[in-house]
């Protein structure tokens, strides 16, 4: 953890001051992504220190031969692994023959980094001693073009301070990449083309196995004091590399720049004997606009993202920055447009864990695209499960299932699974119900039950089969018991009759059969369809609910809570604040037996149940589980503190909710783990939205209606909010004691506040 | 499985035929070792086709950088490798300029292989025609000898049939090999010292890592029609190679020959300065004997190894041939005057699994060896472990342990853990059970209590500790329990209160406290010396007894048996006689997950409690136990079969003991697993020896007496072994209804045969 490393501002992440040791952890924070593309905050110019490089196009991905110490049957062969791709950032600087490099200068003062998430840049700046006593100020902008999403942009300035000097500008685009995450330390692109016309340099290369090619780009010009400087650069291109050099005598304090666009065009966008041709009209038309005009569109793009999504916060800055980052690198990671794309749990900031999509999608992104985009983004996000639904069941075919019976993967980029622990990838089978929870969501949500005759009940169907065929009676108990699953709390591995999983199963096969009676009531014509398609008998589905019927719930008496799994209170039970601070994370302190025969649990498990399924328990039911396990949870996920966050403010324990919600929203800022050199946690993100609009505002749907139970941390002047709801904009402003709404468009919308109706009147602010 | 392939013979494996796709397997079942060193039965000449090459010398080994899909806290550094070593076998024959390789001849026949047991030897014969249309003959003879170890021998003669030729053989040395198994593809080994000296050959190689120096080293010597050939050979010497070329002109039908002598010496045994010393020490000692002499000692030497260790059966070729290639493999592997050395699970005839020492050796093999050999032979297996309790300790330490407690390895070749699956290696812990059975079997059976104050209860307590620490209290149970194990069935993991693994550690305990009293009474010395050593107070000891005292068992009132698991009731039981053929092997056919949530047994579990602790149990529990369990067992561990055979025997179904017999005795000589080309299962041959001896013999030792139950197998004329109890040899005859005793030495012995007393005098057979 790092508390004070990020200065607090409301709408920049800062960084002051030059630490080698930071630097990796900087390249995470300060990514940049526009959903099509993305990359960590490397510098342009050479580095020699401890670099982590990585540049990301969505979609892009290459299957890496698994690795396993002992391999066990039904394994995937594959392991999907985000590709670090092509770099076109790379600026060399020569300055009188040396090499800018900031690992080998003799004195780096005012170095600042800032990320202007208002506005969509990135900006770094630093005077410099180089070995050769120049001193040299520095100031580089970067920003990826949401508009052009195929085009980058840097404008790198440099002004020699104390003598004139030969400046020499080596701008490059290489292919010649590894990446940090590999199995067998193989490359993953091969190069096809390499290609200068006139000042465009570009570099088609397709991924091995999976053949994506992509073309790299660049195109540059130079600058002396803001006036273009005609220079025809000197070419030298190699194998996998190209880079012109553009060499100008500068006076002392004359600051010369130079701007380079560059990006990728790939064959998912274009016919691949097309790409030199497209990549050619992206910079033609950026050169045209000119970099200046291209920042502007930037800007207002930016302001276009915020409008909807922003979620403001007066009178605790390191809040406000905190929920300011996670909606930006949320909208930097996937802008909802493209059905092919999914949120990976790294986003563009990083190569860990490999795939794009996680049950995180389903159980933490959803809400927060659906109510501050278009609906049918979250639509999109749903069509990407329904699409991989073939996969779905291919993966569960080979796991033993049969019928048509789906187990969407742990891991994946393209609907197979892509994971490889036996615990995890066999048995987390939870993930299934989580497809099934968004199908639900997004009905309740936005009101379009048509997407469950269309696409949404196939998916349900397959599922339904899983949980009937995963399930078996057990004549001990004369139940349905579901045995060796981890649940989400992964401390735990192999355990029977998991609550979460038992649960989640049950309603599955429940809302299924419920949906299936409505689809045949008013979509006849896509209910003959489905059921000739999936064969599905009365007969199957009596089997179905015979199971969801007689499920097993393990239950304690004593304690007046569900368990965790059938064993939970054989183990010794020592709340987390007994434990030692020295043992902490266990994850990093304890041997993995040692973990997993503990209490502790990673992340809600039980709580997660009664977070998407909170109306069909009390509230004193939801305090004693929340009582009984949070003090076992060690909150070592990204996933766990929002979910506890919520359930805080719903029982009105605002401390503790204001603590978890710093914990998820400043996570990465302050490095709470001490990882984030490896990348930003961007599902998570997702979360700690949630926790201020479900947590603190109380936001629930119920019958088709918006509710609110406003709370506001202590401390805190005011928040404020936009939810898209049904295509309306509905703004809520929280202030102690005071809440306000104001609704955008023309028609009237009912809520309810605090279990009372108000009517909120278009254009027209509500107090209450 | 392949019924058929090795031909039935009482004292010979054979092979007639050549069959390139059975190269590897019959590479297994023709190994050859000498309890210090040992191969595969790979060809001496070039062979183009399918080989897995094995040269292995015992102790020496490889730490190989684990590999593994996802760390887990605790999981071992390093794997201890079992090496692929120099070859010395390589004889190179070329005729007329062509390289004979039976993969590239127009015909190979008369193709056979013996390996004499008897006698301890290994003969390859064929006739082919090379591409050059040269017809050969060709017999090779080779041996490990016992009574020199760091010496083989090979005669290796050639006739041409169809043309007189020049023959050359070009035997060499060559250390530049390397390892099937290594999981970065690195070499293991780095030549030192690349050397010749008049027609000897030395090549000094150490292992990386670890530095074990040892010298691989040949001297070869050409016979025509068995005169000696006085040839200067010429000599290629490369990096890590060195070749001798003998060129002769052969005439048609003249038998021309080499005889080589080759091995290792190494820093084991020798200073390392003084290898090459030592080398030439051997070679010039076997090259004055003759390699006729050599091979005489060597047929004396396994002749005085059967006269003890035979088992003979009349009336069934087949079993007779099944338990001496067993007892043949045991002896080869491991002849029991090496402390640092044990018993390999491959012996010499593989590299899978790695490490020299699982708790096969506690739990299956000692008894041979204590039956078979002097019991100083025994001792030294139980010290092997003794001196390794400082590593055990140090493994308990990182996985949590306090207080000098101990986890014994899972795999080891020194003492340090070398497994990495967590529920293998952190958690299948009732290893360190066997370790103490093992005391307490070694105690019995020799009457030598004095290990247990010298070595072994030091052991004990490190054991003691380990399970009091490992046990929990349940609140619910208001019993102790053992959570998150793996138990002798690996076909479940991380399960509660498997019975074995509870029923062992109270064993271990009670047996613990119960030798510190004799300890205190006897050996107050000793009894001082390791309690101050080991700081253990009666306070300790009062808590250990508790966790005894009130251990768990889970009970099945229904079925009266002892379950496997806590939750193994909710298992869908379906006995393996309904499972399709089609699913099983089920590791082959089904994933992880499935096998483990099925009601299917690897190997004995609870069985192998009954097993071990059989006094404890009546028949008919042992019948309740036998029925419940055995049906639901699928025997996919070579382990299974001969403790089922004991326990059918023992319950008097003969017939399910033979089957469970020729299973375990035949394994790899029918290949039942389809796996024999990896290696053989050496281990497990030790239970093949006992389902003779325990099963159908019925011994067992009851109060410092040997007691027999003899019964014998339908067909079966008569079956007999020998065994040295506390010095005294006796040998048993048992036929239908007649049941034999002879003893040899001075001293009569009192037995207990079918629950009578019978007195045997010496030299005096007495029948019943």
């Amino acid at each position: 953890m790092n508390q004070d490393y990020i200065k607090p501002d409301n709408w920049s992440i800062l960084e002051e001051g030059f630490d080698v040791d930071r630097v990796e952890s900087s390249e995470s924070l300060f990514s940049l992504g526009n959903g099509a593309m993305g990359q960590r905050a490397n510098f342009e110019e050479q580095y020699s220190g401890s670099t982590f490089q990585g540049s990301y196009i969505a979609g892009v991905y290459y299957p890496d031969k698994t690795k396993v110490g002992w391999w066990k049957n039904g394994y995937p062969e594959y392991f999907a692994k985000v590709l670090n791709a092509p770099n076109w950032i790379g600026i060399n600087v020569l300055i009188n023959g040396e090499a800018l490099d900031l690992y080998k200068c003799k004195e780096v003062r005012d170095f600042r980094r800032e990320l202007n998430m208002k506005e969509g840049w990135y900006d770094r700046s630093f005077t410099a001693v180089m070995p050769n006593d120049l001193e040299v100020s520095v100031k580089v902008t970067r920003f990826l073009s949401i508009e052009r999403n195929e085009l980058g942009a840097i404008n790198y300035d440099v002004q020699v301070l104390n003598a004139d000097a030969t400046v020499v500008f080596e701008p490059y685009i290489d292919s010649g990449i590894t990446n940090e995450d590999a199995n067998w330390e193989e490359k993953f692109w091969e190069v096809q083309e390499v290609k200068t016309d006139e000042h465009k340099a570009f570099i088609t290369s397709k991924t091995l196995k999976t053949e994506f090619f992509a073309t790299v780009f660049m195109q540059s010009q130079m600058f002396k004091d803001g006036k273009v400087e005609e220079i025809e650069p000197s070419e030298v291109i190699f194998d996998e590399k190209i880079s012109f050099r553009y060499t100008t005598e500068a006076k002392k304090g004359e600051t010369v720049s130079l701007q380079k666009f560059a990006g990728y065009v790939t064959d998912m966008n274009h016919n691949r004997e097309d790409l030199i041709f497209a990549a050619k009209n992206v910079l033609d038309k950026a050169v045209a606009a000119g970099y200046e005009t291209i920042l502007q569109e930037q800007k207002a793009a930016w302001a276009g993202i915020w409008e909807m999504a922003d979620i403001s916060i007066q009178g605790d800055v390191k809040a406000q920055q905190g929920i300011r980052f996670n909606i930006f690198q949320l909208n930097q990671t996937y802008l909802g447009e493209d059905a092919r794309l999914n949120i990976g749990p790294k986003g563009f900031t990083g190569e860990k864990y490999g795939g794009s999509t996680y049950w995180d999608t389903e159980a933490y992104c959803i809400p927060f695209y659906m109510a501050t985009k278009d609906q049918h983004v979250a639509r999109n996000l749903l069509t990407y499960r329904y699409n991989q639904l073939d996969k779905a069941i291919e993966n569960a075919k080979k796991l033993g299932f049969t019928n048509g019976a789906a187990l969407y993967p742990m891991v994946t980029m393209n609907g197979e699974e892509s994971h490889n622990e036996w615990e995890i990838t066999f048995e987390e089978i939870h993930r299934n119900g989580a497809m099934v929870v968004a199908i639900k969501r997004y009905v309740d949500y936005t009101g379009d039950f048509s997407y469950i005759p269309e696409k949404g009940l196939e998916v349900m169907i397959a599922i339904a089969r899983f949980w009937h065929q995963r399930a078996n009676y057990s004549n001990q108990k004369n139940k349905y018991v579901i045995l060796g699953v981890t649940g989400p709390n992964e401390y735990e591995n192999n355990v029977n009759n998991n609550w979460y999983t038992n649960y989640i199963a049950k309603w599955c096969i429940d809302y299924c059969l419920e949906s299936i009676a409505r689809v045949k009531e008013q979509y006849a014509i896509d209910h003959d369809r489905v059921m000739s398609a999936t064969s599905l008998s009365s007969e199957e589905m009596a089997a179905w609910k015979e199971v969801a019927d007689k499920m097993y719930f393990p239950y304690s008496e004593e304690y007046q809570v569900y368990l965790q799994q059938d064993n939970f209170l054989d183990k010794e039970i020592i709340p987390v604040s007994d434990l030692s601070k020295t043992q902490r994370p266990i994850n990093q302190k304890w041997s993995w037996d040692r973990i997993l025969r503990s209490c502790y649990i990673k992340q809600a498990d039980v709580l997660q149940g009664f977070y998407f399924f909170e109306d069909d328990f009390s509230k004193e039911e939801l305090e004693k589980h929340f009582d009984f396990y949070e003090p076992l949870t060690v909150h070592e996920s990204s996933l766990s503190p929002c979910v506890h966050s919520i359930q805080a403010a719903a029982l009105d324990r605002m401390d503790q909710a204001y603590q978890f919600y710093l914990r998820t929203s400043r996570l990465d800022l302050d490095d709470y783990n001490n990882e984030v050199k490896e990348g930003c946690h961007i599902t998570s993100m997702a979360g700690t939205w949630m926790s201020i609009v479900e947590g603190f505002g109380g936001m629930r749907i119920k019958e088709g209606k918006l509710f609110f139970a406003p709370k506001i941390p202590n401390g805190w002047e005011s928040f404020s909010f936009k939810v898209n709801f049904r295509n309306q904009i509905l703004k809520v402003n929280v202030a102690p004691g005071k809440t306000s709404f104001a609704l955008e468009g023309t028609d009237s919308l009912e809520i309810m506040v605090n279990g009372k109706p108000l009517k909120v009147e278009p254009n027209n602010l509500v107090s209450i």
